[in-house]
């Protein structure tokens, strides 16, 4: 379990991290970024996982995301994955659409061909990172926490959702609340899971919540101007699910935002601090 | 004299803006950034100017400066000019290098063929731009300060050396202090300017102030794992000459930080509340 550093960089009195290693899971080379705040030398330190949305790499929220600051001051580790595998003999879409294949692993492992063999970001997600994590980071696995963005906010809360004693806290932005509903997300289930809709459920925060998987309270931010908002990202069915399951969900929809990392941004602390409540109690 | 909005997204509360228009310097499109903070209606808000480093555009700071919660906190204005003129006629740099030409036009109005029909970046950030950013953003131009990073550190020092009665601040990233003096500026100032060294001092804050410019104070931050520290930053030689000058310099030699956006970004809010309690004072 070797991982190569790509950079390393002084930000905000600790340092941001970008690593690529030899993935069990997908058979390719990852990319992931860590920033560790600064600390006592042997302290070991809350992590709070980012997934990233559609399109993106690690790159984007740590270079656009904002977060180094509040994590410096509240002395959390956050750890930004890849959205999918990458390389010339990974299938991608076979149009070379934006919404599913290479940027858009969506955070399953698929069992349809040809992705089956790489498409693991479940495993590689919540079972391969961790446990790199935890070996080669001053983290302490008994506190991590988990947010994301669109459909990183889908892989959050699924898995936030499934794993409820593993992670402490849970938050997104603008996430895909309940993909086997809406266009992006019956795309990639449908060609990452086939076409058996019962299996897609244990990777819909909304299905999840009917089936009876339940977490502790939820933070959600959408920006009422992000264009995704009413077909791809329905935040009311996820408001509706968490009412009927009595499960705490802070939903704000906010005025003026769109879907970009300047929305993200400027939540970024809020959430942060969300996490660090939770982390710390 | 109107501008195209490129791109309008909020953020921080404010609006964050790029806007391209035809310079009748430059005689090409120039794009630039503008943020806008949460403000009164009918309000005028002081205006940071920011002068990036070789090779960005207005997008680098922009993404990764980390300026707009700041920004907003104390509602400032900032604009982030681009460093070139661009444009497949204008004149680059014969061998293709990234130290002249596009994306490194040193904030000079060049004299020199084939640059001086494009390269006139000083009248572009001195004159052309104030007055557009005046005549179309609810700006004071009674309350303007400037900073930059690197190269722009450079144009920001020497610019507010020029006009000490126009810029109530003035700070930099790992400003080029003495171009005249290293590799990047004696490239540059020749290339622009010509071999008559005279003419450089105009465009050197070392010399300037040598040559009896004068400014409140100045805030300098560099890294001391900057690899472009000793060659072609040399801030010991503005210590020097400001110390003999009487201008109080706070220089901070930062531990551990380097030349990129990383560092910048760590010390972006430093920066704009020395900008804001002297605009403000």
């Amino acid at each position: 379990m070797t991982i190569e550093t790509i950079s390393s960089n002084r930000s905000h009195g600790g340092a941001q991290g970008v690593y690529r290693h030899a993935s069990r899971e997908t058979k390719t080379a990852m990319t992931f970024s860590v920033y560790v705040p600064p600390h006592q030398g042997s302290a070991m330190l809350p992590v709070v996982w980012y997934l990233s949305g559609l399109t993106c790499t690690h790159a984007n929220v740590t270079e656009k995301g904002e977060f180094r600051r509040t994590c410096a001051e509240l002395g959390l580790i956050l750890v930004a994955p890849d959205t999918s595998p990458r390389g010339e003999d990974v299938p991608g879409d076979p149009a070379g659409a934006y919404d599913f294949g290479l940027g858009a692993g969506f955070y399953v492992d698929a069992t349809e061909a040809p992705f089956a063999h790489n498409y693991r970001m479940w495993s590689y997600v919540t079972e391969e990172l961790p446990g790199l994590i935890a070996a080669q980071f001053p983290a302490d696995p008994k506190r991590q926490s988990i947010f994301g963005h669109s459909m990183g906010g889908h892989g959050a809360l699924t898995v936030a959702l499934t794993y409820p004693d593993r992670y402490r806290a849970a938050s997104a932005f603008s996430p895909i609340a309940a993909p086997s509903q809406v266009p992006w997300g019956i795309k990639a289930l449908g060609g990452y899971l086939g076409d058996n809709k019962e299996i897609w459920r244990k990777h819909d925060a909304v299905a999840l919540i009917e089936d009876g998987a339940r977490f502790s309270d939820f933070l959600v931010d959408c920006g009422d101007a992000d264009p995704f908002l009413a077909e791809q990202l329905r935040p009311e069915l996820l408001q509706r699910a968490c009412a009927k399951a009595e499960i705490p969900l802070t939903l704000r929809l906010q005025n003026g935002y769109d879907h970009s990392y300047y929305f993200v941004s400027t939540f970024m602390a809020d959430h942060l601090r969300w996490h660090a409540a939770r982390l710390k109690a």
